[in-house]
């Protein structure tokens, strides 16, 4: 099994290669890069943190030195809280004692956090070096590390600092998924079935004909390899028609302008990014039924994948919805002052609706909170 | 007098505007910019040091006002020593108090100091928001604030940190030279004999035919509107073939290899950039005339523009030249093992030439100390 992907952007194209066991390639296809060639023999900086670094550090940095290039290391302690400007600068260090030029290659081994971070560096090292992700979770592979978005957080605000800068190659090797804990797997099922509901039918259908979505766990699963490489595929369709998500990319925001709320609102100590995610899409399929747009059955068949995913699919009952709707409204002003919302219109496509109305949407909050027995205080913490 | 060149990118174009007394319509100009407007009525960040602020701070302010802007402020200490991380910082500070959007705007009013950190500021805040250029020094309005290279100094390096991010728009008001101190005029016209030289041949000649380049201090000059219009568009058409220098752009390096070297050396405290990079072009000169590149009568040409306008014809007597090379030789590391130098063939066209010989450097070197008659330590710091 092996699927590459190119993501043909306007100035510039790149393969997401998806194979299993690839991450002992990771020299040798750096090494099949051309226009421009990475350069066999240079210095390369990896970046991973220490959890990661520990599984798969040591076969990503053979490869490379079977390759011909000289790894530096730089390995950051593991955790979202460490996506800011000391772990940058961090890298920085490490660049500058690797004597790292303008055609080196820094690349990145770890989930999205590491990846952000390291993306972000490459960005602004001698204003732009080359750059390769090795995604280590399925979040990460599916979303995180195709596009270019790379950031990190400052004060409250998530990716506050960041730049679209975009890796020179994705390596996707779903073997190295089998050390990742199914609370991370199903996280990022919510980000599959999303391409599902706004990109892609055949995603949609794989997902609702899977008898058990933690068979997906066995990594050698044929199934898996499909998901990947179609939700792959879907992002980098969707970032290569709008690489500055100036429009169409939005939709990939499904489920996302509730789910950042959500998140937000509860300091990002509740909800897995997947969880308040697919309350997003809960929400967004109940608007969308309300308004004629989506029909009733489908956005139940939605329900139901969620649900199989083990993610959430109600609103804790003691969050006050006032709140969300407050957050939301700041949302709203920093976009112009248009609440936008992405509405699916049958499984496979959706639209940018400008203007949906706050009493709506709290009507429909209030719907989701009804049906809950569970509190915000009996959600387990997200590893 | 105004004229209005455009900066033609694969990805965006730009203007910039060159008119006495411009500064007084920047919220106009900037309220005129479409694909994608800059909206009025929204907020924007002002970013200047204190010296140049107390100067026009209060035009630009007003002029933004008139425009329905609404101006917040960072004001940075004056200073090459500020072009750090801590100053993005306080710029990174303001944006968050100043709840900018990403379509809101960061202006740079100041030199290239507070234009590179405003522009890294700016590339990085929210992934990218919009950056308009007014420039304030000559040597930011022919350089600096064109081309879209935007950077801070990390340890001892210059730009280490930086990235490569465009403005909406340049304003060049020659008036706010009349500030300038002749010091840092002096230092700019050396950019200017560059692009009179690698470029366009009627910069040379108006250079040369001016009888004292003094005169070009008063901003009413034709001669310098002429200068400032054409210089501009010199290094207009060159970022246009080349944004990210993988080519042609880097014939605007010309004088700099051998002038980083000596201002590196000297830990920038000797020599004003333009100072280094006039002995850059003598050596350069002497280089491409010993390769019977360049003839003698033209290299002498070259030499009597850069004694004209007071810059340094020499190498300091207590120089040494072994650690030039030894600096020039780390530089050569950096480059892949080629030593490039920059050479003109005839006034208005130069090329790059990838592997000049160090002992010829060596030798041009030693000539061109053996001239002299100044020390280091007689040189004045520049201002």
């Amino acid at each position: 099994m092996q699927s590459t992907i190119s993501v043909n952007l306007p100035t510039q194209s790149y393969p997401i290669t998806i194979a299993p066991g690839i991450l002992d390639f990771l020299g040798e296809k750096m090494q099949a890069l051309t226009n421009p060639p990475l350069g066999s023999g240079s210095n390369v900086l990896l970046v991973s943190n220490s959890t990661v670094f520990k599984l798969y550090g040591q076969r990503a940095i053979a490869s490379l030195e079977k390759a011909g290039f000289k790894p530096n290391l730089c390995i950051l302690p593991d955790g979202e809280q460490y996506k800011n400007f000391d772990s940058v600068l961090k890298i920085y260090k490490a660049a500058l004692k690797s004597r790292l030029e303008r055609s080196s290659t820094l690349i990145a081994l770890g989930g999205g956090v590491i990846g952000d971070i390291t993306g972000f560096a490459a960005a602004t090292w001698l204003r732009g070096v080359n750059f390769v992700q090795v995604p280590t979770s399925l979040l990460a592979m599916v979303d995180a590390s195709i596009g270019g978005k790379t950031g990190i957080n400052y004060y409250q605000g998530k990716n506050l600092i960041g730049a679209f800068y975009q890796p020179r190659l994705v390596l996707v090797d779903p073997k190295v998924l089998q050390t990742l804990p199914w609370n991370e797997f199903r996280s990022a099922l919510a980000e599959i079935i999303k391409y599902g509901v706004v990109w892609d039918a055949e995603v949609f259908r794989c997902l609702e004909e899977s008898s058990n979505l933690k068979t997906l766990l066995d990594v050698r699963s044929h199934i898996l390899f499909f998901l990947l490489s179609r939700s792959c595929q879907a992002k980098a369709n969707i970032v290569a028609q709008d690489e500055k998500e100036t429009g169409l990319r939005a939709l990939l925001n499904y489920g996302h302008t509730i789910g950042h709320a959500l998140e937000s609102l509860t300091q990002y100590r509740y909800f897995s990014h997947g969880e308040a995610v697919a309350i997003g899409m809960l929400a967004a399929g109940e608007i969308a039924v309300f308004l004629n747009l989506w029909s009733r059955q489908e956005a139940q068949r939605q329900s139901t994948v969620i649900e199989k995913a083990e993610l959430s699919n109600c609103i804790p009952s003691n969050l006050e919805i006032d709140k969300i709707m407050e957050v939301l409204s700041w949302d709203k002003k920093v976009q112009n002052g248009k609440v936008r919302f992405v509405l699916p219109t049958k499984i496979g496509s959706a639209y940018i609706r400008e203007q949906v109305p706050p009493k709506l949407v709290n009507q429909i909050l209030l719907k989701l909170k009804s049906r809950s027995s569970t509190s915000l205080m009996s959600l387990g913490k997200p590893s």
